[in-house]
């Protein structure tokens, strides 16, 4: 919580004497600041960082930002392991720039820099980059499968170059995006964007599950970075990419008109979980285990066979991954009423041992799939972290 | 600031007793909270709610949210002045509800409405609902005239029903206007949404001026609800509309990449203020008055004369209106590499007499032209507020 002591520091300086004499007649130790909130004082998100440099990149253990833009390049036919070791020198000093509030190395736009909102940045590789940097390509880095379920568009999926930018200020987002898009184009062209959002930072109590447009509690089963095994479910342990991480995106649309023919206690059994509390139907809270084998008086299961739950969840626990989740709500095309959805995005150290599992048993059977269809599809090798004057991707080529 | 408030009786209640203890320890009103500053006990601000009932339609005065969708709907033929009251009751019972943080009354996601995060929803009426309705057409209320500047796009343009729905959350928002076009796609066909954001809540000191994507402090001189004749500004006296304003939308592209061209130093004189502060480039502060006589030794003015600022600015102080401009930047399409602008919304009482000569003047010399094309413009009539029990637009109507 560098956020909330950062917050706290800055309010004693201008409170000053006043704040420190109510913390010690409360009792509070001296070190936790004791504020008058109101709007005025309360702190200026803006100002929030998350540090660039690490073990692993930030962006994915980082508490998921508000607005998030996914950005994909080709890249051109000329760019050669050379090249790529620069683009990504580039990429990385920007990045390490902007996410700490500070002007791009080249910004036109410098005071749009100053407020990053806990901007994070994080690079990604497909597969035709790993090959033309000539480093070795994970067996899983490839087009997932084709799925019957799958109707993909070329224009949300694949590419060479991942750019996630994210934050919790769109503003800020918007900006960073420019300076990414204008640092990888002399490298690469621009394939695809992808925006989507989640609760707004400040909105709900921390820690708090999502709820997708389906108006579903989304994500209640997660590895989550205070989850012991989250280390060994996420992070590649060897290779270049070690301290790296893979990453999938299923661009999943949503279809609200189907949705809405459907009731409430059908939408409950398609998840097999309620829709206030996000609680599995066998009872308890929201994060109690759901028994799968309690029987209805009729002698039907309580969680439906083609229940989402009971068919993503495996006896084997190292098929989990992290889930990390966008919702997108666009405007509509054509004669449409809706063009809303989620970019669903999966972290594991394995596509192939702990993601491809439980995606062929959701394609083969999982009900949800009549109101829902992937309509993007990519995976991409995410680099571990740099030390201070390194660069993402240093592993492979430097 | 009924919302900080609300905040603080929630902690009061969170917290008892020691909290009240420390508030008379620092000799603070019983009535203001003190509570440590933490992440965990920050108040939820999708909890926050803008009252819907008033004499002036919410959306408007209040302090513009992080996110906006403006919605336009063209009429069925069939909808006639008795449809429109129907089509108008059930919108502003939805809206009166949604805006409270309660479900709309068919909500088929009621837990997506809980969390309004200062949720409001503005209606306005075209010129052509207006006809149907048998009511007095103001002479504003119609398409502004053609510019020559001007690139409109029917999908950006017109529309016989506006709904605005704005919130800090994007989450809240989505559910609202999934709500807001199912009510009312029986009584006509969307025709267009649009989207914008500006800083995040939070993010920023409340009061400080928004940037738009150029890097501009964007919004100084503006009538705002501290201004002593915002009222006169912006709110009708007159007839069915009193208490009721005019909206102009101008979906405004900005061109990063020709903007890239510009130097620092011309971008400060394309408006007539300093990039850092906004100040006017005669001195002072953001807010000080620009003195557009003062010359450079060459005997140039300091301030061009082709300064945007020069140019929007009248002798006439009524020919002023009030601005609650929203951000724009999505996907680009096709070979572009950005797609950003502004959803510039000015409102006033009238549109011919405080809008017009300002939009003429920039449209015939602003050299922000060069960089800046309308794509989309529209013009609609806010009704005034509603009473609890009453409904918006029942001055035409009911």
């Amino acid at each position: 919580m560098a956020d909330a002591r950062r917050g706290a520091s800055r309010r004693q300086f201008l409170f000053g004497g006043a704040v420190a004499a109510a913390g010690v007649a409360a009792g509070f130790t001296a070190d936790r600041a004791i504020v008058e909130y109101t709007e005025a004082n309360a702190p200026a998100h803006g100002l929030s960082t998350v540090p660039f440099h690490g073990v692993h990149q930030a962006g994915i253990a980082t508490d998921a930002q508000a607005n998030a833009t996914l950005i994909a390049f080709d890249l051109h036919d000329d760019t050669d392991r050379e090249a790529l070791g620069r683009m990504m020198r580039i990429l990385s000093d920007d990045a390490a720039r902007l996410t700490q509030g500070q002007p791009a190395l080249a910004d036109t736009e410098p005071e749009l820099a100053l407020e990053p909102a806990r901007l994070t940045v994080t690079f990604g590789f497909g597969p035709r980059l790993v090959e033309r940097a000539g480093g070795t390509t994970p067996g899983w880095l490839r087009p997932l499968p084709a799925f019957a379920i799958d109707k993909l568009e070329a224009r949300y999926s694949d590419g060479d170059l991942l750019i996630q930018v994210a934050s919790d200020d769109a503003t800020s987002m918007a900006h960073a995006v420019r300076m990414f898009v204008k640092d990888a184009r002399g490298f690469g062209t621009l394939r695809w964007q992808q925006r989507g959002f989640r609760h707004a930072h400040g909105t709900r109590k921390p820690g708090v599950t999502m709820r997708n447009l389906f108006g579903q509690v989304d994500g209640t089963t997660n590895a989550t970075p205070e989850t012991d095994d989250f280390n060994e479910l996420v992070w590649i342990r060897d290779g270049w990419l070690a301290g790296g991480t893979s990453f999938v995106l299923r661009r999943i649309a949503m279809d609200l008109e189907t949705w809405d023919l459907v009731g409430r206690k059908e939408r409950e059994d398609s998840v097999g979980r309620t829709l206030d509390t996000g609680a599995p139907q066998t009872g308890g809270g929201e994060f109690d285990e759901p028994d799968f084998d309690e029987l209805q008086p009729s002698g039907h299961p309580v969680i439906a066979r083609h229940a989402h739950m009971r068919r993503a969840r495996s006896d084997d626990p190292r098929e989990r991954f992290f889930r990390r989740a966008y919702n997108y709500d666009e405007a509509p095309v054509g004669e449409a009423s809706s063009n809303s959805g989620l970019l669903f995005i999966a972290l594991q150290a394995d596509v192939d041992r702990q993601f491809l599992p439980i995606q062929e048993r959701l394609a083969e059977l999982d009900i949800l799939n009549i109101w829902t269809t992937p309509t993007g599809s990519a995976v991409f090798a995410i680099p571990p972290g740099c030390a201070e004057g390194g660069f993402i991707g240093e592993t492979l080529l430097g």
